[in-house]
């Protein structure tokens, strides 16, 4: 196969990590015969400090025509906690899940039985977690009108999804269900919100069509507690994008493995690929982030397009790298710690 | 003091733990010399089933007339997971908190040393947790314009806030900072919503009337993953109505004694004192219930009105039945299990 694709490095890490995946990536189409062309281009707070915006036409561009996206993350403490700021990286996020139409966030939680005892629950109520978040992604209050009333003292966000957005969303739900355990999960507030009756009429509906898949519903609040109480009882859940914001978050803690989870952000035409964790400023340049998620996101890139050996070959060789200890510094538990690099080339040797 | 309180039982276990709490209250005022007038009225299910809904004007005429609010719990199965049937025990309480203006949820987490090991969170996480959110309670999205357009398809849900609600909610929450740790987190979503911004700007203009409170300000995903790995690092949380409907649950489970939880809703006339706890109903009339967090509702109560020993007499007593074992199933551990009118009779009785 003949792959092109845009490669968003971003900031912090971002770059590192993005590097070590190529690498890995690379000798993945070498093993199975595929050529990978791969696009760079600008995105993040580096953007915004080489042509003053996060998301630029020209980075539109290359992800566009790309056949899918490797991102690694962006943010730069000189724009956090400055909400007011008139450009600001996150804005080049929420323009290009937008523009690329990426309106499906698929999160997964899973749990490495090596890291088990880094999560702050109990190793009991976490063993066996592996659940899937799908998490709507352009549509909800992100992307409602707002803005203020009253000479600025009346703020207002509008919330609203179209029965084409919920159905969208909730196929792919009903499909991954279908790959896994069968269990689909639709979290709403449907006993106070109006788009949240609307996902759960609409779920309801296509209930028929999958006759296979049991579907539960549950309120936004009781998920939240559920997710730390029982994480494992859950397979794949579906929801809108603010609930999703939080809840992915709150799930990406209890496994214990924060740091290895990718994510992927589907679109009708191009997906994107990306690490869950941030672009972790402070570690910039010293060759100590761990480039594992970033990789592992390549090999859900590699899967979507139907490569499944080639995704398989990738995972297997982070968990040899797991059992190995061949492992960056957060992983090391006071042995002996690996570069970035030297962990991007054993994996790239290993695979 | 004449206290004029009015009772709403609601449904399931509520009529049972109200009892117990009207018997601890009672005997509290025999030892201090006040007399408490009971107003029974109804509310939740049980008002649908006797006069069609679930807070009757006569109800509201008993609440707004009384000193302040006892509250057992609503909700009843036969109203479960239909968010589409006309009238339901939610709209009542949602009724209850506007009509009375009950703007400020009070929503304390903390740890009873005896109750660590319920924790789904290890030991080292949660001990010394103490923390209180304030949950802005009759605005946001809950209370917004909501609806349907073209023909049902599209639905939508109106986020609004004023200046003078974030400043009503957040100068609770500098003058709770103030008689504990002086440490204040504004929880919002102001890299994406205008409304997280106007409450942003709205503390930050604040903080010089407290110079003495130290104010961060974090976004609601990152602080529903930090409730998980420390919850001990929070003090006060200030936050909008749907964030706070959402973290505050989350927050009663990691405690491990969220039987235990008691809360308030601040108006400015009358407040309302309530168990976080549901209703219960498989466990209705079975006298099983832990009437305790009811009891520590009504402690709440007293403090509320200035009577802070009377208040700590009745925690105390609750500290001291956890100690001696008397408790019901639910925290017996194997052991010995007391009646819910047994342990407000012991209650009342050491107090
Ligand atoms: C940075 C922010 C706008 C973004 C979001 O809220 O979607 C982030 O939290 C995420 O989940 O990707
Ligand atoms: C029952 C529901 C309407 C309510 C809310 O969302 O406020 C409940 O979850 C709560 O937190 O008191």
């Amino acid at each position: 196969m003949k792959l092109n694709i845009a490669l968003l490095a971003g900031d912090g890490i971002g770059p590192e990590v993005i590097n070590e995946a190529v690498k890995v990536s690379d000798a993945i189409a070498q093993k199975f015969g595929h050529e990978i062309t791969w696009k760079p281009a600008l995105t993040g707070a580096a953007a915004i400090d080489a042509v003053g915006e996060p998301y630029p036409d020209a980075t539109h561009e290359v992800c566009k025509n790309a056949d899918a996206v490797l991102f690694g993350a962006i943010g730069h403490p000189k724009y956090d906690n400055d909400p007011s700021a008139p450009v600001r990286p996150e804005q080049g996020l929420l323009k290009m899940r937008k523009a690329l139409g990426l309106f499906a966030n698929v999160r997964p939680t899973f749990t490495f039985p090596s890291l088990l005892d880094k999560s702050p629950l109990k190793r009991e109520r976490i063993e066996g977690t592996d659940l899937v978040f799908l998490r709507e992604l352009t549509g909800g209050i992100y992307f409602g009108e707002k803005g203020r009333k009253d000479g600025g003292d009346t703020a207002y966000d509008n919330c609203v999804y179209t029965r084409a957005e919920v159905q969208r969303l909730a196929k792919k739900g009903f499909e991954l269900a279908m790959t896994r355990s069968k269990k689909l999960c639709c979290v709403d507030k449907a006993n106070v919100l109006e788009t949240s009756r609307l996902w759960r009429e609409t779920v309801q509906a296509m209930e028929k069509d999958y006759p296979e898949v049991e579907v539960s519903y549950e309120f936004v609040d009781a998920v939240a507690m559920r997710l730390v109480q029982w994480p494992n009882s859950y397979d794949v859940l579906i929801t809108e994008n603010l609930f999703g914001d939080i809840l992915t978050d709150e799930a990406s803690v209890i496994s214990g493995s924060m740091g290895l989870m990718p994510s992927a952000s589907m679109g009708a035409e191009v997906s994107l690929f990306e690490p869950i964790h941030g672009s972790y400023p402070q570690a910039t340049g010293l060759n100590i982030a761990n480039p594992m998620a970033t990789i592992l996101s390549a090999a859900m890139m590699f899967e979507n397009f139907g490569l499944m050996e080639e995704g398989k070959a990738m995972r297997d060789a982070v968990n040899k790298a797991l059992e190995a200890g061949v492992v960056t510094e957060d992983l090391a538990n006071g042995g002996k710690a690996y570069g970035t690099k030297e962990v991007g080339d054993w994996l790239a040797a290993n695979v």
